[in-house]
């Protein structure tokens, strides 16, 4: 059995190394990859997934979970063995499930249909986006069939990104969230507050918006020996191994803070990456656990940590002594009501704290409905443009920046944006632990020392891979069931306060 | 048989992306990687050459070849199809005859002997390093009866670098090189003319060196859209395709025209790997045909062009407007005289034009007399040393400068060194024809058109592929037998005229 389990890892750990190769050729063409190079680099990403693919849903890797899964064998199984059988079976068994022709088609489908929407969103024309989301969706119906649900269709995409989760835990959240931000956002438009940008709309040179970056990444516990920060037009972090994180951000030079915020948030999850644990590296007890928890580590290191006033007293000196002149007259009480600035907006991606739920409830009705059948492609301008009232009161001057802003239905990703506000979520709940376990928290903060945070978080959450599912790791960590009720106290503490409502 | 040959050429395609991404992870590891993440690295690089190699060397590649290359299918093929069976044919037969442990066995050495050899020159203890290169050269001479040979034991490692080529080719040549270029040394060092180098040694910043390098190898024609020049300890230039073409450079603030020339020589490289025939990517049809070849490209421009008179015509306003304060005082024939300084020398990599191929004889004789069991890797330090007097006049005050500063060894690059003399002798029959091509040559170069030249080797060398064995294309390209002749005709006219010989 020992033997048979050692084979199954080898192979397992190949599978891995071969996605991570993956990673790398991903993270090169966003930094530094020539522009030339795009048809090779996606021939040589095509090659490597169908091998991978290949490796992985192999007749022999069949075989030897059978054994391995039996009730003859699994009683043997270490328990760290035995997450690795159970979590590897899952993604086998739901891989399985799709027929190979399907699985090329989404595949085909997903890069035109990105590139249509390309197009298509800089022209402002759905027109020519809607033919391919309707076989975008189409594809996605018949794939959600053939995985399977108990309930809802919705369930059986939405496993995909974020492992048992389901609509039924899902509506009741959503649902409270909405009913609660709605009168926030409310009230704090009402009170007409307003922070005063005037200083931080200077010229902030990017080389030294860098500099800073890096030296909170660094006071985070980012270690470089073991990652780096570089640019791209869209910032992501790529997790190769514990020992290889490779970060991206971007600058502009009229916004100091999108570039440090969007830092503290891929640092978030360079620092999950870093800390899984190195000995399982290429297995799931050395993966992290889902898209939700992934973003739960990004938003609470800029949220929960990054928008809070103890930070800003050690970031704000820093903040001066990197752009002395730039800043010349600034409070520190200005910069930190200016991260915490809510305003209704149009565009998800620079949402603030308290509006970003009510984008993803947006998302995740037109989803529903959509797959539910209860809505056609063809109606989604409208229904979007009539909730985004509905929700934050605003009316998209066209379908560019209504419908069209993001890239997700285009690569097929309906399901996905409920792991955002889950993100967000589990970040406020697993940081309440957090300050319940260091009472000192606050103070450390102050001080810019995050190790004894880090190291909280990586016991508690990173190294324990995916031995645990998402609900059930924040439960056992916070010793309450996963919810929004920490998020909502957190929000309507801190902006009740921050407004004076 | 069309249908038979796509399958064929799919395969062959999918292997040499394979080894495409391999030349990207190496490339990374070379210049971003992070300094923790090499052991993963190791593991990627590992696991995709065994992917690749399983992917090659596999029955059914085999039962293809045999169809395509039999006399039933041959003559139907295009000629550019035949080449490519042909060349396939050629790198499979050689690598069917080692057997996989033996392969394993090899591939394990070689990485732990880089490693003590890395040590063992840092403390230049020979003793360290003699038993894992008395390893090394057993396995070599077990895989070289493996591949077999006609006449000598060494031809069967020269052809792994240099296809086709023999001793009974070389020797010839190489003894008319050493006859030739000793008593050349002797009198120039005779000449006692010395260049005035006070000026080249003041301080150059890195990043107008890298401004430098990069104005002049987009002069000569390097597509910066489909390549990148980025910093390494060791240069090197790695095509993954025509259409992203990675170099590297080092800078030293007191050498300004090492790096120029380090990377004008890895632009002749780059050229070669971006003019390739797209068409035929992936396929021998799109490869460059050997290492001496190669070589000749980046000799050519290094030294044929960017140590020409001509050249410092062009170049030496951009140099003066690049560090106007620190060339102060500099004179373009200074520059000129100090580029071809002609000094016996320990190191090969800092050789100049003349002595550079001593290096590689004393090299090719020790090899051949390690192979041929006349020596012992034992003598190994001794022999080199009196040799390194016998052909430079000079004795290495330490292994670490003697025997052991070279890394192919410890590789098992043992038949490799030779491909580099190849390189310069290739280069200036190459640049001779090239010269009765373009009778404009020269004021061209005096002029920083270089695109002429750039031209003139797509057509004649780059763009042929692996169509024609090395000797056959530079008969070809200059209507003379492969030799030494052009290359001695240059250097002895050069460094008479320089030196006033």
């Amino acid at each position: 059995m020992d033997e048979l389990y050692e084979k199954f890892i080898t192979r397992i750990r190949q599978v891995s190394a071969l996605n991570s190769v993956s990673g790398l050729l991903s993270w090169d063409q966003e930094t530094y990859m020539p522009s030339k190079g795009g048809e090779t680099r996606a021939e040589q990403l095509a090659l490597l997934s169908s091998v991978s693919h290949e490796q992985f849903v192999s007749v022999e890797v069949g075989e030897m979970l059978e054994s391995l899964a039996g009730p003859a064998v699994r009683g043997e199984l270490s328990e760290e063995a035995a997450v690795n059988v159970r979590e590897v079976k899952r993604s086998y068994d739901r891989k399985k499930k799709l027929p190979t022709k399907l699985v090329e088609e989404l595949a085909r489908t997903s890069s035109l249909s990105q590139q249509v929407w390309i197009k298509a969103r800089k022209e402002s024309d759905f027109q020519q986006f809607r033919p391919w989301l309707e076989k975008m969706v189409d594809l996605k119906k018949q794939a959600a069939e053939l995985f399977g649900y108990e309930h809802d269709i919705y369930d059986a995409l939405l496993d995909g990104y974020e492992q048992g989760m389901t609509v039924a835990q899902l509506d009741p959240m959503f649902a409270e969230l909405q009913e609660r931000t709605v009168p926030l956002v409310a009230a704090i438009v009402e009170s007409g507050k307003k922070p005063d940008r005037e200083a931080l709309e200077r010229n902030y040179p990017a080389d030294r918006q860098k500099v800073l970056g890096v030296k909170i990444a660094k006071a985070m516990g980012f270690d470089f020996e073991a990652g780096r920060l570089d640019v791209s037009a869209h910032p992501f972090c790529s997790g190769l191994s514990p020992f290889d994180v490779r970060m991206t951000t971007r600058y502009n030079e009229n916004e100091p803070l999108s570039s440090l915020y969007g830092v503290m948030h891929e640092t978030g999850h360079g620092l999950y990456e870093q800390g899984l644990d190195p000995r399982h590296l290429g297995t799931p007890m050395g993966e992290s656990i889902s898209l939700g928890i992934h973003e739960s580590q990004s938003r609470l290191w800029e949220n929960l940590v990054g928008r809070c006033r103890a930070f800003w007293e050690f970031a704000f000196p820093l903040f001066r002594e990197t752009f002395p002149d730039e800043t010349a007259g600034l409070e520190v009480d200005t910069v930190h009501f200016a991260t915490n600035e809510v305003t209704p907006s149009l565009i998800r991606v620079e949402a603030d704290e308290v509006t970003y739920n009510l984008h993803i409830i947006l998302r995740y009705q037109i989803e529903r409905e959509l797959l539910n059948g209860r809505v056609e492609v063809k109606d989604l301008p409208e229904l979007w443009n009539s909730r985004m009232e509905e929700l934050l009161g605003l009316t998209p001057p066209d379908d560019a920046r209504g419908v069209m802003q993001d890239i997700h239905w285009s690569m097929g990703g309906i399901g996905y944006f409920p792991t955002y506000t889950l993100g967000n979520l589990y970040g406020a709940q697993i940081f309440e632990a957090a300050r319940r376990a260091l009472p000192e928290l606050d103070t450390q903060i102050r001080r810019g020392v995050f190790l004894p945070l880090r190291e909280w978080l990586r016991e508690n959450v990173h190294l324990h891979g995916r031995r645990y599912q998402a609900s059930e790791m924040v439960e056992k960590v916070s010793g309450e069931p996963a919810g929004s009720s920490a998020f909502l106290k957190y929000m309507e503490e801190k902006f009740s306060r921050l407004y004076g409502l």
